[in-house]
């Protein structure tokens, strides 16, 4: 049991080192080796763990896909709107881009020409946008004049794009930035009246 | 005269051939051998031209940044407002990026953590945006109450994820889905009187 317990840390740790190398040097020049002296471990465990650098990729993009998992799956609070629930959710994303480092290096996977993606993550986030703004639609939260794919694309590419600005300058991953974006877009996309109830800071601040 | 013409014209295939494959199999994987191939050229002419791949890569970038220009140098048509420009531009950005494999790799390379940009092209766009902003500011072209940094980000924002998404997916970077960004931006950016003037699909098609 203790000896099973030590060897999910172990392999936590190799996630997150993975994670680590890749954001800091880039997926495709990362080595094995300098993965495993960042975890502390002997490249004889690492491969015990990973029979291969894609299968331990392929673990980082998990790992990350569970975290973004954890981001987008806010319960809906008791009388609050689907595009607070959006706005609260980009909050919570950009927050967790900055902080998470497995988080970011699985966005930055998704990017990544020299491998086929395992669990896309930019092509997850686009569906649950696009599933929070359909239904955002059906209840009415839109625009009659706005169609939900004009939002679904405006809001994945502006997020897309903080997340890749950020990788070079934290401040795109901001929640001031984030804010600012809302302020400009909640105007034209929402009914007048539900306007007034939206908070473009966010409700659940992190 | 004759020789220094074939140089030049070797040169810039092996500058075409390196964005196509960084573009198709990514930079830090792509080899010289790949290159020099696809250009048809030996490998002694690519060394003749460039020592290393850092300085092929400088290259690429530069080849891209003259292009970036000229997509950015557009004319003020008399009477347009610095607005429509910066419409213009956005969409005369997206029809290069479909096109030009040059110009996406040079945007890509300013995404790569394994070297450091040597002409950053995303920054290049955020200055040049934010340079235009600032004079339809100036010119009574914004909202008072929305400054020009926070269309910049957003404007920032947006383009580069249409870039990057678009790496995957052609339709990131069609003159449509540029066209439904601006018609939900502009009207909380420019006043009711040049709203009315302003074309969201652009006023000079590719």
């Amino acid at each position: 049991m203790v000896k099973q317990e030590r060897a999910l840390r172990t392999r936590d740790t190799l996630i997150r080192s993975a994670a680590e190398i890749f954001d800091r040097e880039g997926f495709a020049v990362a080595s094995l080796t300098a993965i495993s002296t960042l975890a502390g471990v002997s490249n004889g465990a690492l491969h015990h763990h990973f029979v291969s650098k894609a299968a331990l990729t392929d673990a980082v993009e998990e790992a990350a896909l569970a975290r973004l998992l954890v981001v987008t799956d806010a319960v809906l609070p008791l009388g609050a709107s689907r595009m607070q629930l959006l706005v609260d959710v980009t909050h919570r994303l950009a927050g967790a881009l900055r902080g998470d480092v497995v988080l970011r290096a699985g966005f930055e996977l998704s990017g990544e020409v020299s491998r086929p993606p395992h669990a896309d993550l930019r092509e997850w986030w686009r569906r649950w946008v696009e599933e929070t703004l359909k239904q955002a639609d059906s209840e009415g939260e839109l625009r009659p004049e706005v169609t939900a794919p004009d939002v679904v694309s405006a809001v994945v590419a502006a997020t897309v794009g903080f997340e890749v600005m950020g990788v070079r300058e934290a401040e795109w991953l901001s929640a001031d930035t984030v804010t600012r974006f809302w302020r400009l877009l909640l105007p034209t996309v929402v009914p007048a009246a539900l306007l007034a109830d939206l908070d473009a800071e966010g409700t659940c601040p992190l």
